[in-house]
């Protein structure tokens, strides 16, 4: 099964991708982690498909892509963990993930515009994200196996300049906006075991890895991460970058006003975002401040 | 005025500190950060408490304090910003703040006890921390200034193993349950400019700071972090914590099981939280998932 949040005006809903993906049929929760955190969503789903008829269903030319868990109470993120990045660096394989934080509002869909202010050095990071579908507190690896609902596309896109402005990331990382997710959540018993994960820019191939070489594995990551915090069904867990970013090349190279980002899995699918950099000026430092119901400007 | 959000049943409210500190008079909102989004919050504060009697009130003795924003959508902090800490430690005066992420499941109460499960390194970091009222998305200091709500206290408790276990500190930052804050939020109207912070482990003064000593005062923080991320009213960034926390002694030294730690800003108020250290074990290291809908075990 495949879920997606799609934008309906200025709401949303989640929707299963139905009619060998020309189409997405609209589902009773507002995103895919609204209807994870009802237990027995598969079998509501199910009933839905079943009683559905070709008038219930959005032509995917129609649909437009929300961030897939525009709403998720943490998106923690793994650093380091392809090994053969690691090794190609010449670094140890570490003993415990590098993890940071992101919030929802890093978030933003898998067509969506990417636009960040102040930053001239945007860079990409393609990876395979999890997506939890059960509570999970202190669990071992075989809890948080069964806890996976499913995979999607991320890309932890970073602005190099501030994430190293000092020794933490978070604010390099955690612009609004920026981290677009999608297009959909596959479930583990349609996708499942090792993925082909791929970057390009404008085209060209930039990153390419396979999670098989992952060092911590997405279900000994939720079980790690468990030890600490409670995770809950629509969390995200984003598994680090396999080679090829921007900032590694000799010369370091970053996004440009205007370059196209895609970030492609086998079996999942692919994000397909457009950058604009917007340089600080007097205007842009500046801006009115957002209504309390915004989630984003 | 004096803002808590007390526990009720499996239930919270928010309510005003009332008739000199003795008595709660419980608000039409389950929490501070949802009081705080009203924008006409403080004209329906005093409108309730121009109507309230006696019998409305609820004695301090018998409330029970939440954490004060139990649903924080963004907990930012800022580490390595008291000046003369920094340079007793003979380090440089650093051009940016240093940030780093926690989520509202990171947050306690004001008199919780804080239970640690496999950290043997568990340290404190009295700090003064700012709640927003307004939303700030690229705001100026004065803009900044003008969105802050209020100030409490909070109590940075950081599991220095996990901390160090990588170059990340949110591991070490982020165990549920482990931050205490509150017992109140204090408008700016009623305590602003300097405060004296101070932390006491089992009724001696282990920390003492005060704010002026600042490198990034609370509205250049707020500032900041908006150039990034919007922040929302009843979201909290802690300002950081001055010298005499316990990795930086010689020899370093850490809470023991028993431990009672206490955190006071004059004019604010007081936590105090004894803690409890668990060793992991093979019981502690599986534990049953909680429910969905549970915020912490």
């Amino acid at each position: 099964m495949k879920l997606a949040t799609l934008r309906t005006g200025g709401n949303s809903t989640t929707a299963a991708l139905a009619m060998g993906a020309d189409a997405y049929l609209p589902l009773p929760a507002p995103d895919v982690g609204a209807l994870l955190s009802d237990p027995e969503w598969r079998n509501a789903v199910e009933a839905i498909a079943a009683a559905a008829s070709d008038a219930d269903v959005v032509h995917a030319s129609a649909a437009e892509l929300a961030p897939l868990l525009p709403q998720a109470g943490k998106v923690i993120c793994c650093g380091l963990n392809y090994s053969d990045h690691i090794r190609e660096m010449g670094r140890e394989l570490p003993e415990f993930p590098t993890l940071f934080a992101k919030y929802a509002d890093t978030l933003t869909g898998a067509a969506d515009a990417i636009e960040v202010h102040g930053s001239s050095k945007v860079d990409w990071e393609a990876e395979l994200a999890v997506v939890v579908g059960l509570p999970l507190f202190r669990a071992d690896e075989d809890q948080a196996r069964h806890a996976i609902a499913g995979y999607t596309v991320a890309n932890d896109v970073s602005m190099r300049d501030w994430q190293n402005r000092t020794l933490q990331w978070f604010q390099g990382k955690a612009f609004d906006a920026t981290t677009p997710v999608g297009p959909v959540m596959v479930t583990t018993d349609d996708a499942d075991g090792d993925f082909d994960v791929r970057g390009y820019v404008n085209g060209e191939l930039v990153q390419s890895g396979n999670t098989s070489t992952l060092v911590f594995s997405p279900a000994r990551l939720l079980s790690y991460i468990s030890q600490f915090t409670v995770l809950r069904p629509g969390d995200l867990v984003l598994t680090g970058t396999p080679g090829g970013v921007g900032m590694g090349m000799k010369p370091p190279r970053f996004l440009n006003d205007g370059d196209v980002l895609t970030t492609e899995i086998d079996g999942i699918g692919r994000l397909e975002n457009s950058v604009r950099i917007h340089q600080n000026d007097a205007g842009a430092a500046v801006r009115t401040p957002v209504t309390a119901t915004s989630t984003k400007e």
